[in-house]
């Protein structure tokens, strides 16, 4: 099998956590749109009703609407039932780096405010050390960019540049911020402190450390499906 | 002497820590007006030369450029020597509730990269305990902002509402986010845990508690000028 077919897997594996009548954040990116076209298609196919979406992008919100998946806002479901999520890495722990799709923010968001949160990844995306395989993505504040990324290089252990998309512009969210890629090459020893620094960084607006947060991640690999859980 | 005239006080004596070829940040809001004005006198009065002021708003900016007082940025200057700022709350500790002029990010942002902080108020902004006289504003961003002031009334002791302007319209920042007030009408008991449990909020980009920052709060009074420094 390859990535694409594990994702499938991984998504119709977290279809069955989907019950009709609850309300779904959608997650974003290439293993979270599969899950939210399996979706469409057992709602086009009457396997499940009544199931609202809140999406975490707006390339989500244009998925969903183009498969008639109904959709509403944090603002309107302050509490979601069940949100399914990829991630660009997991620990032994749960832990995650998130946001290599550069939508940390509206899917940390939409995912503090759920009951169940499960993640989907191909056995690719785990480590034993977040930051081994990819870069942290931390979304900044335009205004003085270039300082918050000198910043960020005072983390223990980091590399941090500005985000720039192939144009060579600086890469922007849907939120019009800007984006940092930190690389820590001998990965995070301490998330939780990572975190707290970044917390409390003036100029940083969220970061993809997210922690603590996943109920469980369905790892697709070829031997099969393994759930990891806390 | 009325409010106006003991802004101007403070400020003359905030200029007594202004030496030429400092790098200064130039803080947002009345007070902080008084300070910028004063400087460009004693600059284009030839008293003090070589300054570099590094603007904490538009408006600020907009003010020093009238005055021809040379301007640089963050990005530029990763390191201030000194701002001069005001408050819109001092404790006996110089903890501080900034922001009622909607520039807390770009002030916080600036006011960490300074070797000394000097505030300069009048005594009406003395308070026992934070939050006492007035609200503390927050940062947030556009997207889900409901959900984000949702969930800022579960605060302890804490009723939250969007920031409107007179037109009824939400409260913009130089950055393009939106605010919200924090009313807590029995103060802030625990400053340091609010701030933590703000850092570590998605949704919110930056908030006005300024904590362990101030070197010195200049306080202009009717029987004359006090100094409560660290």
């Amino acid at each position: 099998m390859d990535q694409a077919e594990l994702k499938k897997l991984a998504a119709a594996e977290a279809l069955k956590y989907v019950e009709s009548g609850m309300v779904l954040g959608l997650g974003s990116g290439s293993t979270a749109a599969e899950f939210v076209k399996q979706l469409g298609a057992k709602l086009s196919g009457g396997e499940l009703k009544d199931i609202v979406g809140v999406p975490t992008s707006v390339g989500t919100a244009d998925l969903a609407k183009s498969l008639n998946i109904p959709l509403s806002t944090l603002d309107e479901h302050e509490k979601l039932d069940l949100a399914v999520d990829g991630a660009d890495e997991v620990d032994p722990s749960l832990n995650m780096i998130k946001g290599l799709g550069k939508a940390l923010l509206r899917e940390k968001m939409t995912e503090v405010r759920v009951g169940k949160f499960v993640v989907i990844v191909d056995e690719s995306k785990l480590v034993n050390k977040l930051g081994e395989k990819c870069p942290l993505p931390v979304e900044i504040v335009q205004f003085a960019h270039g300082a918050t990324v000198k910043r960020l290089n005072t983390l223990p252990e980091c590399r941090a540049e500005l985000w720039l998309d192939e144009s060579g512009e600086p890469a922007r969210t849907d939120n019009n911020n800007f984006l940092a890629k930190c690389f820590f090459d001998k990965g995070i020893d301490d998330p939780s402190a990572v975190a707290k620094t970044l917390d409390g960084m003036p100029g940083v607006v969220e970061h993809g450390l997210f922690l603590g947060m996943a109920t469980k991640v369905i790892v697709a690999a070829e031997a099969g499906i393994k759930i990891m859980a806390k």
